[in-house]
């Protein structure tokens, strides 16, 4: 087999793919991409692979004919999620799977460590040194929460909320989840689009982790924020493109929402004249929820793990096409 | 029942505690303390007191031959922690308690957000805005870890050290404690004084809990840092006169520490020129492990609680004495 590889590897991850895929042929673009989520450049070698691991562009894939199977280096698979390059798939029998397992648990523990930052009011309060009684110590004390009894609202519930969901219930608080469809083993609440306004109108927490689609796009605007509870804190590690980022500064600079955590924005990084960045309630990581030690290793394992499954035809783990 | 309470009561909390000792006298202070932690002024007035509720004075207490119950509002009872006093408090029959049960959620709770929080390396994590895929990136996200298969080492294992553990386990850490006496009922391993050594060379976190005594008081010195793994983090939300802080900065400046999470300092707050403030990698919150909303209120329920106990003569909850 061809496998086409257009992913930055160290060299104990090199070493580990080389000693996973003997026997077959590796072929590696001559300017190998910088991460996990930057876009290649074209490459004439794609045309001849059969499997591709890494972030296949959407028009090489089209002229690769005997492509078999896509690998994607990343939990989102924005730049392949829409109607007609699931039906060339569907069409040409292409498998596509991602590597949502690899980034689960990291992305779950990231956006618990949001939530339970922001319940301790860690950033105000690292920033704090007024004595013990103080007016100011008094009300960052009163303020700071142990999170029982709250209400968690999970946007996009998959593996990653499911995980995070495990994180949160020890803490005692209320969970409710929102899917397009509820399959009725997710263990809470499910509610879908027509009983959302009412959910976010009891959440003290918004979660969004919904992934970046044609349906998600913007699906956090003006009147989704309007319909959140006043004083609730809204959470983004899904794709900056499913939030108005206008409309979530005015929610901000309003007051209606006490803080925003976001992992993601849009574009990547924000620039630093960005209102966002000035907003002193919106806390922004630089997409780094995924992250863990050795990461590009469990890349690896995880797609020969996925790679003994389809030399001998079993069905791949994290498929989506 | 003469209940003297030197503690600032919200009209809420202070309603709860007339209604609740009805038919008893309330004497208040007639300069009030601000916090819970604030030592009062010298009262004529305690010298009749039966109860006391709040954070009496030790030489108030000696002359007021009326005693029967001190009720302590806060976990740390330093003041009344020695030799002398307990042996006072045993030859006059006065009973003891503390407030643990109020706070020990909320200091398990902001315990595990500055673990959680360090794991994500939320405080540089915040302050980044590279692109993806430049080295500090990536130095970045491969430093993010998910705690899995780390070893948390809890020193003073009590309600708060034992609840900090229910949070933590379903990371998938590994749990050790340190304690004076282990009971066998503590679900991990558990060292003592002579094989603390060995347990500090395992820890990637070592969790101070230690309360104030003559036994604990600069338990951390140049030694006990030196004994710890290189690359450790450190977290204290004892007292802070259990850690020698000449010896931390040290312990940091070096490098041996990776990151020192602090809530407890001596004195506090920590003067703005004092070199811990000034050390990158120390992160200090302003003594509020322990508030939650409606703190006051709780403080009073509690008390409440033992003061049934206390007029039935069954056994206190929280009694040190």
């Amino acid at each position: 087999m061809k496998i086409y590889v257009d992913l930055a590897l160290s060299p104990d991850a090199l070493a580990l793919l080389r000693e996973g895929t003997a026997g077959h042929e590796l072929i590696f673009p001559s300017k190998p991409a910088t991460s996990v989520l930057a876009k290649p450049e074209p490459d004439p070698q794609f045309a001849s692979a059969e499997i591709a691991f890494g972030q296949p562009d959407t028009d090489a894939i089209e002229k690769a004919e005997h492509l078999k199977w896509i690998h994607v280096s990343s939990s989102g698979i924005t730049r392949y999620d829409n109607d007609r390059f699931r039906a060339l798939m569907a069409a040409r029998r292409v498998a596509v799977s991602n590597s949502a397992g690899v980034y689960c648990e990291a992305c779950a523990v990231h956006m618990f460590s949001f939530i339970v930052a922001q319940a301790r009011k860690l950033p105000v309060s690292l920033q704090t040194r007024e004595p013990n009684g103080s007016p100011v110590w008094n009300a960052l004390r009163h303020a700071s929460s142990t999170l029982r009894g709250e209400t968690v609202l999970i946007l996009g519930y998959g593996a990653i909320g499911k995980r995070l969901a495990e994180l949160l219930r020890p803490l005692g608080v209320q969970l409710m989840a929102y899917r397009r469809k509820a399959r009725g083993d997710e263990g809470m609440p499910v509610v879908t689009l027509a009983e959302l306004p009412g959910a976010l109108q009891q959440a003290q927490h918004v979660v969004n982790i919904l992934p970046d689609s044609e349906h998600t796009r913007h699906f956090f605007n003006t009147g989704r924020f309007a319909s959140i509870k006043a004083g609730a804190v809204f959470y983004n590690i899904g794709r900056g493109s499913t939030v108005d980022q206008n409309a979530l500064v005015a929610a901000l600079r309003s007051g209606h929402l006490q803080a925003a955590w976001l992992d993601v924005t849009d574009p990547e990084p924000l620039p630093d004249d960005h209102p966002l960045r000035h907003e002193p309630n919106c806390y922004i990581t630089p997409h780094v929820a995924g992250g863990h030690p050795h990461e590009v290793v469990s890349l690896v394992r995880h797609f020969l793990e996925n790679f003994q499954r389809f030399t001998r035809g079993e069905p791949l783990t994290d498929r989506v096409m």
